[in-house]
């Protein structure tokens, strides 16, 4: 079976948002001068989004678009590191940061190629707007820019694989998941998608220890982008 | 004021239907040796969108997507021309006429100056797989790809004015429609929409009557997109 189209998830697999989240972070500190382990700061940031998600998933929470997700996330952790005294407008900003995240070196060039052969577009938990600003920003080309947004339901409910199948006008057995994450991949799986995973060592940081995926569990297993667009012939 | 977005219109506006049509008909009576008026073949099938499109928009029809409204339409004007025997993959290949339209000569070279200091994105009423499998063809630069489809209300209802601006993440002053048509632009200043009318004089034909548009009844008035992109300084 050959894919028709391919869907992204973004954070991790397409952008490093680490290292920019990092940057801007110390852009901010350096502005304001503080002194703060942005690192940690980051990692705690990006580790209040899947339980803001899940409250979301569950129904605590109506529909709430990861900037605001993310905006209630860092206001948690501007107090708790006692930076209290920044306007309202440098902390929307600050937010819009998750708009800014650099791709991977391979990203660009990758997708350029799959481009040539599949239709490509993005499903991604973040909102329109993030994903048409950062792949504006980034140059990232894709087709058209799906979101979960659209269906008002987070990855990994089933809702969000079918719901680009079915705006793509493709069964859900020719539409690949491309990720990073084996969590997304096997959800992608069970509503009947294609999946390739991509090794991002990196996603965590220096140091952190990598997902360990066995070679046939997805249909593909790539190292990078240029990887996938030779497997698939693209 | 200034916009921060650009939405398009497509049909008519961005794409030359009534051409690309009318050759894929040609196309298709040539493969079968069947003699019709194509054109008028053509026009029908354009006319009989907007009475398709009302009948969902009053609820008559539950949300009908554009390629299942022109699939209905199609199958109507082929018994009628007592065109009977056409299998149902070439039908269905025929219908998707409306994902192959060729885009106007100044497109391409008009949207690509407008990105580079605005977001530009398609607000039609076509779904998202007929404008993306078009943008694709027809490398059409957007960077994204926003439908009625989205919201399940077609143009003129203002939810999908105001829908493409909270999608975009831009208050509605400062999201602008361009189009040909003085109806769906004044549908779009009534949502609080800025607008600007691009004449397209051939849309329905050598001969047909252009519309006659005062030049201060909207934000910009322009000849085509380079035009436009003079006038906004793009």
């Amino acid at each position: 079976m050959t894919p028709t189209a391919l869907a992204f998830d973004v954070f991790g697999t397409v952008v490093d948002w680490r290292s920019s989240i990092v940057r801007e972070l110390e852009d901010f500190g350096r502005r304001y001068e503080l002194q703060q382990d942005w690192p940690s700061f980051a990692d705690n940031w990006r580790a209040g989004y899947a339980p803001a998600m899940d409250r979301v998933r569950r129904g605590d929470l109506p529909w709430t678009r990861i900037d605001d997700l993310h905006r209630t996330i860092l206001e948690e952790l501007l107090g708790a590191a006692g930076i209290t005294s920044i306007c309202v407008e440098d902390v929307d900003e600050l937010n819009r940061a998750w708009h800014r995240l650099d791709p991977w070196p391979d990203t660009v060039s990758g997708l350029t190629r799959l481009k040539e052969k599949f239709t490509i577009t993005t499903l991604s938990n973040g909102n329109m707007s993030l994903l048409t600003n950062m792949a504006k920003r980034a140059v990232l080309p894709w087709d058209c820019v799906i979101s979960a947004e659209l269906f008002h339901h987070y990855k990994p409910d089933p809702q969000a694989y079918l719901g680009c199948a079915d705006l793509l006008g493709v069964p859900p057995d020719r539409l690949m998941l491309v990720a990073a994450h084996p969590s997304d991949l096997r959800a992608a799986r069970s509503a009947g998608l294609m999946t390739a995973y991509v090794a991002r060592p990196l996603e965590f940081g220096p140091g952190s220890t990598p997902y360990v995926v066995a070679d046939d569990e997805f249909d593909f297993t790539a190292t990078d982008f240029p990887d996938l667009a030779q497997q698939l012939g693209a």
